[in-house]
């Protein structure tokens, strides 16, 4: 994996520290790359389903933000990155202490980036594959109405 | 709509109740119906991604558990609901002081069971349709494994 | 629903018969308006799947260009559609003698309009639905690449 | 990749040659492993959509085949296989004199089985990978309905 400058580095730590959710969520960014990157996340009551696991919710937050991180890294500088739309599908019950997340590019664009990712549960030695991600993220320029306080434009 | 009995109303309720995500993100249960259910979330930063609008997480979360209640609604009493997959369409930044989630079912059956649901938005005056969801629940019977503390069955 | 212009109408139907999957797949276009359009297409051995009913794949295409359709329909008159993904869900076996397929717009844009639609089996006296999709639509101009001949430009 | 046993290699072998489908389009069964298939499919101006390039709904057709067989070779011998849902990304315009199809299960169950796959587009020297596909399949047992003749049992 190429390395990510500084700048870049700098802008996706800021943009991630800016997402309330993931401090909610206990999500650390633990590696970035150009196109793709990781999280963890532990395991949480506060977030449960109503058998204990962690929510689905939980998990899908997770994949969507990893992705859109890593269609992030690869956008210009002046762009923002929104989602478009997304599938997850649920292999097994979201059971571990600690979980790993990914995201990656597998196809960037101007306009679309297509990104993929998945979902790992820790469960004492054993590591489990719970869910897969495929989405659709957007770069956008010149859209201020996507910040706090202006106009939402209804135009995609 | 029919009526829930009182049985499955009370069943429904506690399934609810016993979900930490949903009291965390202050989800509430507004109507439920035979094949359907209508929750309300308030906007909150603690859910917020970058730009400070509800993060598509919180909404995903939300449209996934009103598909998944909604699916429950018309299954058996011994059986529990499983999320197959989901997939959400983000229409419209997440902007509002309020959300309204909903969930129905379009096809019931013995496994599975196919779901829609649709968030809006309330800001101010105006109501905004900002996602959909299409996804899959299952009905699962005799799996002790989703319980905490059983050992996981791999075998969906 | 509003009526298309007569402009709009002939375009439509151009492109309609440009498409040779819709003539092999014996699809007629039984009518458009304004953000939807309805199909219908006949039983046909030569697209079965092992079990002597309509392939999904046949649905899907079915399904996949009554959203593009109904997307096109509001799109500038020098503007191309072009599918970024779908999800169909299939409810029943194709088993029918006939099918009607609708899409309409969910949510238009300038660059990205929101699609959903639904397959129907129509044997004897019953009419059962059988399928569900929902797709994104891209609005595609200047892009003379997606004419056969042209380098394909990778940038979506 | 294990071998599969001639008996299962057999059984999927008559499976395709039953789908009227895959001959239409003129797919061919390249390669079979347990849990694995790939095709061939020829461009073909019968399955093209108005811009003279392969319709999106022939490649989601052979993906879902793909998948659909990748799945069914990992089944017991009484089991039939139906596609639950699909997602398909269309990375880039279906354009090159041949395509190539893969189809492989990500995790297997007793029910339900998760499975992925990709088209790839050749044009000269030049592979490009054109799509990408997740799909939940089923296994079916005792359904006799979802033979020709029978009558459909709506649940699932």
């Amino acid at each position: 994996m190429d390395e990510l400058s500084d700048e870049r580095r700098a802008r996706l730590t800021a943009a991630f520290e800016a997402q309330g959710m993931m401090s909610t969520l206990g999500i650390r960014l633990e590696e970035m790359g150009p196109g793709s990157v990781r999280f963890s996340m532990p395991f949480d009551p506060a977030f449960s389903q109503q058998h204990g696991f962690l929510h689905a919710g939980a998990i899908t937050t997770a994949l969507d933000s990893a992705c859109g991180f890593a269609a992030f890294s690869l956008m210009p500088e002046d762009a923002e990155v929104l989602t478009v739309e997304l599938k997850v599908s649920l292999l097994a019950p979201a059971r571990g202490s600690n979980f790993l997340i990914t995201g990656r590019v597998i196809k960037p664009g101007r306009t679309l980036t297509f990104t993929q990712g998945e979902a790992f549960a820790i469960d004492g030695d054993r590591e489990t594959r719970i869910a897969t991600i495929t989405a659709t993220m957007m770069t956008v320029r010149e859209r201020p109405d996507i910040r706090p306080g202006a106009p939402i434009n209804q135009n995609t």
